[in-house]
């Protein structure tokens, strides 16, 4: 691939230049000067300033074009109003450009034409650029720091990519004392052509990077943002994504029903769980997967069993708690071979079922005697080791025990040392050995669950497009004018079209005639492309027994709604078991997004919905259906039948096609699907459509 | 009051003896010994042992009767067959004791007996014995170490009440390094005599002590415990409670519907809500939660305003973020007065909304600046400081100028500095300085509204007991033989006696007599005490719409339970527009619990239901109602009327008196309760009765 080729050249540059090098301390140029030439990077560095001779006793040269060789990549740290030129004036001689200047797309209309001038530039002449207004990059395992931030991380098999350079310092600085260490650390700035999408895709062919952890603070093009990361977790890459911004982002506009249930938080949380990366909900919780991922690589499936080793009853017991309270993972049952095992070698007044209570007078041969029979005990997939610092424990030791059986199995082994100064060497030791030491029981558990739940249910499936039911309703769209969404007889041709089962309607507007032979009982209902909440509003009147309620509140509907255009519409009463709610959203970061839950007066109490990201298959409709909020449908709850997953499935799938392939419609509402668990077919008792 | 007293002798003692104390390295007897000696102490302290003469050079006593004086507090440490008598013996010299020694309850029935017989003992001769089988305790501000735990932590306004000797250490331990301090330790043990009622009930007379915290294992007199927690709430003091076994305990057994709904963890819950004591979810929340109790306090009423101040975008967002997904507190919208300052004395880049973005290259004087600006802006209750450690930021100097601005304001500011080795003297001086600095925002503002959102809704009511129905009652049940639960008959003249309002029924077991005039169209359904469940079990039939199926339906049911004593009855069907389901249990702990909630098929579900802890009053029930999970039946939702908030806290309250009435009533429960928001009057459909 290009772009990997590209990216090498970039991040492991065998030559390195910095355009605007300067000799004056505090100044970036000199900050970035000084991090380069003060690690171990043993490629070519040249500083280039055309007013200066000599930088940190260096030769300073004025341009690249003095150089004599070509440079693998070259750090701009102008003024802004001068990179333009600068990267013109070096682009033969350099291929790779990081931008540190500020003065762009973050200022006013002024800087962001000069960042369109840029990136049209970088197109044209087909080369990188990472920023502008970035903090740099580090690679750490060939000693390059190329950004302005101080110091050099250890090397590690995370990438961090971040949108932020401060968050970046922040996350490096704490790094070092919890030995974490990077493949390479990348401020990505404006991401003016480098966004995280071409990041993901490059760190995904990197050998040396595991895991790829994210700071963002948006994201565009969704849909090639899911691809590679999807790609990335199919290729065994494992991603964490801590995004800004979760509750602050203006919602849109509410025109219909799902609209209000579907924050883009929400669809972005559904995204990101879609190809199977990990959201950090806060800060420390990025700290902690990314900690985590460090040392998780052989992946548990399924539900994760934890045995549990203490010296102390009480921090045992809440462990148990944690374990029980979260979803992937559960406590061990043992073998029996460990339990009769652990009962001969035990005093008589330790526990050896789960959690192994080792008691308070616990010294190192009990630790080790009970972790080797859990690093034994095929019924355990996860060990958590707790200790108090009792004035008979032996702390030191039996941190040095775990460390030598953590290097000879591949048995997660966490560790938990409750406490503070009579601790602190053992923790520092285990996080300096690769023993993972959490304080915090549930801060290990919960990111050890959010690595084991992870599935990738992303599914790339070839969408016939069938180009008759486009032409279709291409037809009743063109027709349409002075008004943004359709009747309810259009919608019923449409929805026809693509097999979503509507409720039959007789059009009542103009009273009875000899083609309508209404049913009694029926509803009565206002039909005005104007009127979206026509229950709120009073447009629904039931139920009607005879023609002269009919006409009476035919009436009743038309003076309510006087507005251009009304029509009155009749539907038979149905039987109602269950009220779902479907609706379909365009959102401008993914593009097609399904809304599906549970309906009736409840919607928002209970908020019992999930998101369909594009692009779907009916088989990921059914996982999600099947795992989500909705599983009670199907999973039998209270001995009741279940109900039809392939219908339900079915008219999702439909109504995602509608969106996909008619890119006029923005929404589409389904309120409510009437869903049986006996031979009745689900039906639409009500059907918009916004253009 | 005595016990106050008492105690004080005991935790305070002017003289203490060690019985039991050991010149051998590494006994209990000695470590104690060592304990008490090698603090500030101040008292007399003498050593008994029979055997020995001197004692880490101490003169060595044969009893306590060989001593001048009296002594205020004797630790037992001789093993546990010998306590009694050593107490006997002493008794004439010392009233207070802590019983170290292991061998009683905790061990099999010969050590429960010794418990029995040590109790018994206390009781008698009216002395105070804490433990046995405990650690003992520490007071820091008189330098006693009065327990086998090596040290002594920092004074302080916090007392430690632990059920786990190794969890006291465990919290000592880490204590000291994020500069906690305790006005005492006390470890617990077996709980003989002294449990957490009598020391919470201490401390809450203890002007020293701010804050309680308390590790518990298991609860009993839930409430006395309760009763100690209130008035302590009451006297301002701040109780937190970690409790092991959250779902290790096991379930009772479940015979009706409200009981699966009820675990014995949510009820523990709902007991420390009703009285204003916080519950720690984990041994890390734990820790926060007393570190912020020792910072806080001027207590905030309502919602609290933040405030954010940072040097980098991102975590400002993040922070944001936080503040708006958790309930207690909110984002300040800052005085105009403040941003108008900040506009001029900041940067233009600058964002002067909240949360002040100071900007990368912040310096001390920003900070000083945004600082003084939030403590004097009204609209601010809580400061957030949020620092990346850049290469220009004084993190230092900033650390100490908000030393300096906090030890001068009332106001209460959070720090949160980023990263590692960059921030750790400034996180260590504010450690030592009284500043509250938190690793993560997000910890300590979900410590912070934990207490925030603390109301102590505790109302001790005078109930008055009406003698006349539970000798009604009394008559119904005493004849009542061979059978545990009620028939629908017998629960109806019960209901009707405490005005709960049960729908009509006709007994039909012999089909229609000239007493039935039964209404079409209607619901069948066995009525026998040993069918619970009846719907599960196929014994509800509907509709009914003419005699004839009704006497049809009526063999039917008949011959499918044909158990002794089945009988039919009739009800009319009934509109349903909310089902709720009441249910009442008699908590082995806490006494009589109602369970409200949503019924109807979604029950289990949704688990949409709140518990209601003895004693109970009409107003508490009601604020329950208006804040609990059926809230949403009374705030208007979608513009529905208000459901009846009246009749559905008299359906609970004369439920619970019920319950408080007839001590042979174990359960109760209506399935479902109709209720309505028009005129009509709620109904309860089904009510069951179990002895």
């Amino acid at each position: 691939m290009k772009q990997k080729q590209n990216f090498l050249q970039l991040f492991n540059p065998k030559s390195i230049a910095i355009i605007g090098a300067s000799g004056t301390k505090g100044k970036v140029g000199n900050m970035i000067a000084q991090n380069i030439t003060s690690h171990k990077y043993a490629g070519d560095v040249f500083f280039v300033n055309p007013k200066r001779t000599k930088i940190l006793g260096k030769k300073v040269y004025k341009s690249l074009a003095e150089i004599d060789e070509l440079i693998d990549c070259a750090v701009v740290v102008v003024p802004g109003k001068f990179v333009e030129d600068v990267i013109k004036e070096s682009i033969n001689f350099c291929k790779n450009f990081v931008v540190i200047s500020a003065g762009f797309g973050e200022t006013g209309p002024e800087g962001h034409n000069r960042e369109i001038t840029l990136q049209k530039l970088a197109q044209e002449q087909n080369i990188n650029i990472l920023g502008p207004n970035c903090l740099g990059f580090l690679t750490p395992a060939i000693g390059l720091n190329a950004s302005f931030a101080e110091g050099l991380p250890d090397i590690g098999q995370t990438a961090i990519i971040s949108q932020s350079g401060a968050l970046a310092v922040a996350v490096m600085d704490k790094a070092r004392e919890e030995s974490i260490g990077f493949s390479a650390v990348v401020s990505i700035g404006n991401k003016m052509q480098i966004g995280a999408a071409e990041l993901i895709e490059y760190f995904r062919q990197d050998k040396d990077t595991d895991t790829i952890a994210l700071y963002l603070e948006g994201v565009d093009r969704g849909q090639l943002f899911l691809k590679s990361i999807a790609k990335a977790v199919k290729d065994g890459k494992k991603i964490i994504v801590l995004k800004a911004g979760k509750t602050g982002e203006a919602q849109e506009a509410i025109a219909l029903h799902t609209g209000s249930l579907a924050g883009s938080d929400d669809i972005f949380s559904a995204a990101l769980e879609k190809v199977g990366a990990i959201r950090a909900e806060s800060m420390s919780d990025f700290f902690a997967l990314i900690r985590f991922a460090q040392y998780y690589k052989n992946p548990i499936s399924g539900i994760a069993s934890v045995g549990i080793l203490t010296n102390a009853g009480g921090p045992g017991v809440l462990a148990t708690d944690i374990v029980a309270g979260q979803e992937g993972v559960k406590m061990s049952r043992l073998s029996s071979e460990t339990k009769s095992v652990l009962t001969k070698k035990l005093p008589a007044a330790a526990s050896v079922h789960n959690p192994i209570d080792l008691l308070g007078d616990a010294t190192l041969d009990r630790y080790e005697i009970g972790l080797k029979k859990l690093i034994s005990d095929k019924t355990v997939d996860i060990i958590l080791v707790l200790l108090t610092p009792q004035d008979q424990t032996p702390v030191d030791d039996i941190a040095k025990m775990i460390i030598q059986l953590q290097a000879k199995t591949k048995k997660l082994i966490i560790t938990s040392f409750i406490g503070g100064q009579r601790v602190r060497v053992a923790v520092d030791n285990m996080n300096k050995s690769s023993v993972l030491h959490f304080n915090s029981p549930k801060t290990a558990l919960s990111a050890a669950a959010s690595f084991i739940k992870t599935r990738q249910i992303f599914s790339i499936t070839k969408k016939t497009v069938t180009q008759d039911r486009i032409d279709f309703v291409q037809k009743i769209i063109t027709k349409i004018k002075d008004r943004e969404s359709l009747y309810f007889q259009e919608c019923d041709n449409i929805a026809k079209k693509y097999n979503l089962p509507i409720s039959k309607f007789w059009d009542i507007t103009l009273g009875l005639d000899a083609k309508n032979h209404v049913k009694y009982p029926c509803v009565i209902k206002v039909d005005n492309p104007n009127v979206l909440h026509k229950t709120d509003r009073g447009g629904v009147i039931l139920p009607i027994n005879n023609l002269r309620e009919l006409d009476k509140a035919r009436k009743i509907l038309l003076e309510r709604f006087e507005e251009n255009g009304t029509r009155i519409i009749a539907q038979p009463m149905l039987k109602i078991k269950t009220e779902l709610i479907i609706g379909l959203k365009r959102d401008p970061v993914f593009g097609v997004v399904i809304v599906a839950g549970l309906g009736g007066i409840y919607t928002e109490i209970f908020k019992k919905v999930n998101f369909y990201i594009s692009p779907l298959s009916i088989k990921e409709i059914q996982n999600i259906l099947l795992n989500g909020e909705l599983s009670f449908l199907f999973s039998g709850e209270r001995g009741e039948n279940s109900y039809n997953l392939d219908a339900i499935s079915n008219i999702i799938y439909n109504m995602y096609m509608m969106g996909i392939e008619n890119s006029q419609i923005t929404a589409i509402d389904i309120n409510p699907l009437l869903v049986y668990n006996d031979d009745k077919e689900d039906v639409a008792v009500d059907f918009k459509i916004v253009l």
